[in-house]
C-alpha cells in the first residue's frame, strides 16, 4: 500500500527566504504550518489535559511509540479505539517510531537488520522493535502521521558509521512503507547522515524517489553545533520536494524554530518549553526568566506584560515563585502553559509574517530582540553574582 | 476590639437531627452550611488553580498561618494585600492559626506561656509564634476567618496534659481576641479537651462567654478511635450556641461528615480528597476505587457513572490508570478534581435534605450505601489476593 494519503497545500511563500505557509489536511483536523507539535510522549503532555492544550492554540500533539508500547501497549488502543479517545484529544497526532529512544534509552538493546531487541523498562520483558512492529503498534496507537524506524548514531560518530545507519534507515524506510496497513495515516520518511552533506544529499534523494507523505531531518540537535545545525538543515531542506511537508525533529530553541522555517520547515517538535516549565524557567518577551530567583519573590507583576495565556493574565511572579519555592505541582502546570503558549503564538505570528511577505524581516527583528536580552540577562547575572539559583 | 464580625444566619433544621443550614456572610461572599473547606495550605490546593477550585463548586478555602508565615512571609502578604489577591482565588478563605502544626511539624520547639519557639524548615531562623504573633500574621494574609492559637496535646496524653492543654488554649483565645486589630476578618475559638467529656464541657462554657465569632472542636481524629469522635462532636456541639457557625476542624471521611453534620457541625476541612489522589484512590459512588490497580487497566468507562465532574465527563479509568502508572502529574491533578467534587456535591446534596427536612434519611440512606461498597470491596479484595497494589 505504497503511496502517499496527506494533502498538503503550500498556500504562501516569503519572498527574500525559503519560508512557506501550508496546511496538511489530517483526519482530525488542518495544521496550519510552520507548526510547532506539543511533546505528549506518553499520551499525555505533562501536567496538561486536552483543554489546557487547546486553550494555549496546540493543534497537533506528538506521542511516542517506544513509550506505549510499553505502557499501556498496543492491545489496550486496539480495545479503545485509539490514542485520539484514549486521551480525549480531537486534534491530529503524529507518532515518532522509536528509533531515537532505542538508541539512547533502551538498556540490554541489540539492533540488527531485523530490528532492535531490547528490555523493556516496565516489565523487564524483551522486545524486538522492527520497522513493520513499528507501523504496526503506530497502527494501533492511530495517529495521523506516523514515522518509519530509523538508526540514530551517536551524534560523534565517525563517518562510516553515519553512512551504515543511513543506509539501514533508507532499507527500513522501504519495510516501513511495505507494512503500512491502514490508507488514513500518513508516513513520513526520516533523513539521516549527521553533519556530513553528501550523505544527507544521497539519504534525500534515495527517500524522495517513494511515496512518502512527508519528511523529516533527524539525527540533529544531539551533539551537533548551532551552526552545524543550521548549515545542515538549510542544506537538507533544499533537497527535499516543495509539495510535502518538511519536518525537522527535536529543534528547539525560538532561534533555532525562525532560522529553520527561513529554511522552508513546516513542522516541529521540542521538549524544551516543557521541560524547562518543570525546571521553573519561562520564555518571555524579554528573555528567560527563572521564577525561583530571589529578584521574582516580591514581583507582583505578571511573568510576561506581552503575553495573553491564562498564567499571565491570572497570577504573578511572585506567586508562581513562592509555588517553586514549596514545590507545589501548580508552578511547573502554569509555566508550562505559558510556555506552550508563548512557543505557539510565535508560530502564529510566523505564519502571518510569511503571509505578509515579511517573514526576513519579522525573524530578523524577533532574533535581535532574543539576542538582546540575552546580552541584558547576562549582564544582570554577573551584577548579582550571590544569587543561588 | 472583642466584638463578633461574622453575620451567620440559620436558615433551615432539619426535624429528626441536630442538622442545620445555614448562611456566614464573609467579604469575598456568602457561605452555604454545613460547608466543606478545600485545603490550600500553601496558599495552593496542590497542583489546582483557582478556576478549577471554582469548576468543582468550591466556597471556601482553608489555608495555614504556619507554613505561610514561613513561606511567603507576612511582609509579602502586607505587599500584594493579602492572600485573595496573591493567589487569585476571590472566594472566602478561613486560616488555621498554625496551633497545629506547631506541635505535629516543628523541630527545636518550646512551648511556654508566651507562645511557641521553633525554627523554620524554610531557613532555619528562629520564630516565636505567640496567640498574638499568629493573629498578626493572619491579619497580613488577609483572611476572612482567623483561628487562634491553640495547643494541641498528643491525642495518646493523660488526663492532666490535656487540662493543661485546654486551659492554656482558652488563656491563649483571649489574648487572640483582644490582639485582633482588623475588624473586618472574623476570629473562631477551638474547643478542646481531648475525648473528655468534662473537660469539653468546661472548655466550652469559658469560649462561649466570649464574643468569637464561631466556634471549632480542635484534638479530634488525631488517634481517637471513630466512636469516641462522634461522641464527642455530639455532646460537644451541643454546648455550642445556636447562632455560631461550629466547625470540626481536619475531619474527615463522608461518613464522618455525614455523622457530623446530624450533630449540627457547619464546618469542615480535610486533606483526605486531596492526599488520596495523590496516591491514585478515588471516592465514588460504588465505593473507593485505587487507579493502580490491574483491574482499571483496560476500563473503557468513567470512574464513576454517576459524577458529572469533569474528570468523568472526559476521561476513563484506563486513561487514569496509564498516568498512574507512568507517574503523570496530569493523573493526580484529574483525581483531585474528581475528589473534590466528590465531596462538595456530598455536602450539596445534605444541604438539600436538610432544606426539605429529610436529613437523616437522606444520611442512612447514604451510610448504608457506602458501608455496602465497602463490604463488597472487601470481598472483592479477598478474592483477588495476587494483585499487587
Amino acid at each position: 500500500m505504497a503511496r502517499m494519503v496527506l494533502p498538503f497545500l503550500v498556500s504562501a511563500s516569503d519572498t527574500s527566504s525559503s519560508a512557506r505557509r501550508g496546511a496538511l489536511q489530517t483526519q482530525h483536523g488542518t495544521i496550519e504550518t510552520p507548526a510547532f507539535m506539543c511533546v505528549g510522549t506518553r499520551a499525555t503532555v505533562t501536567g496538561l489535559d486536552p483543554e489546557d492544550l487547546r486553550a494555549v492554540g496546540a493543534g497537533i500533539l506528538l506521542a511516542n511509540t517506544y513509550h506505549l508500547l510499553l505502557q499501556p501497549g498496543p492491545e489496550l488502543f486496539r480495545r479503545v479505539g485509539g490514542i485520539h479517545r484514549f486521551m480525549g484529544w480531537t486534534g491530529p497526532v503524529l507518532t515518532d517510531s522509536g528509533g531515537y529512544q532505542i538508541f539512547s534509552l533502551a538498556s540490554d538493546r541489540t539492533v540488527r537488520e531485523k530490528g532492535a531487541t531490547f528490555k523493556s523498562y516496565v516489565d523487564k520483558r524483551t522486545h524486538l522493535l522492527s520497522p513493520e512492529r513499528s507501523i504496526e503498534v503506530q497502527t494501533a496507537i492511530g495517529s495521523d502521521i506516523m514515522m518509519v524506524l530509523d538508526v540514530c548514531p551517536d551524534s560523534t560518530a565517525d563517518e562510516a558509521t553515519i553512512r551504515e545507519a543511513m543506509e539501514r534507515t533508507n532499507r527500513w524506510a522501504l519495510r516501513s512503507l511495505a507494512a503500512r496497513t491502514n490508507a488514513q495515516q500518513a508516513l513520513f520518511a526520516i533523513v539521516q547522515g549527521g553533519v556530513v552533506s553528501e550523505l544527507r544529499r544521497e539519504s534525500a534523494a534515495f527517500l524522495t524517489a517513494q511515496p512518502f507523505d512527508g519528511f523529516a531531518l533527524g539525527g540533529l540537535a544531539v551533539g551537533d553545533t548551532r551552526a552545524q545545525r543550521e548549515e545542515i538543515t538549510h542544506s537538507s531542506a533544499a533537497l527535499l520536494p516543495a509539495n510535502r511537508p518538511r519536518y525537522l525533529m527535536g529543534v528547539g530553541t525560538p532561534p533555532d524554530l525562525l532560522q529553520a522555517i527561513a529554511a522552508g520547515i513546516d513542522l516541529f517538535d521540542c521538549v524544551l518549553p516543557t521541560h524547562l516549565a518543570w525546571q521553573g524557567t519561562a520564555f518571555t518577551s524579554t528573555g528567560r526568566v527563572r521564577l525561583k530567583r530571589s529578584a521574582c519573590a516580591a514581583a507582583d507583576k505578571p511573568l510576561d506584560d506581552c503575553c495573553a495565556c491564562s498564567t499571565c493574565r491570572r497570577f504573578t511572579r511572585a506567586y508562581l515563585h513562592h509555588l517553586f519555592k514549596c514545590g507545589e505541582p501548580l508552578g511547573p502546570r502554569l509555566l508550562s502553559i505559558h510556555n506552550l503558549h508563548h512557543y505557539l503564538a510565535l508560530m502564529a505570528e510566523a505564519r502571518d509574517a510569511i503571509e505578509a511577505g515579511a517573514y526576513t524581516s519579522f525573524a530578523r527583528a524577533k532574533l535581535a530582540a532574543i539576542d538582546r536580552h540575552e546580552h541584558s540577562e547576562l549582564s544582570l547575572r554577573s551584577s548579582s553574582p550571590d544569587d543561588p539559583s
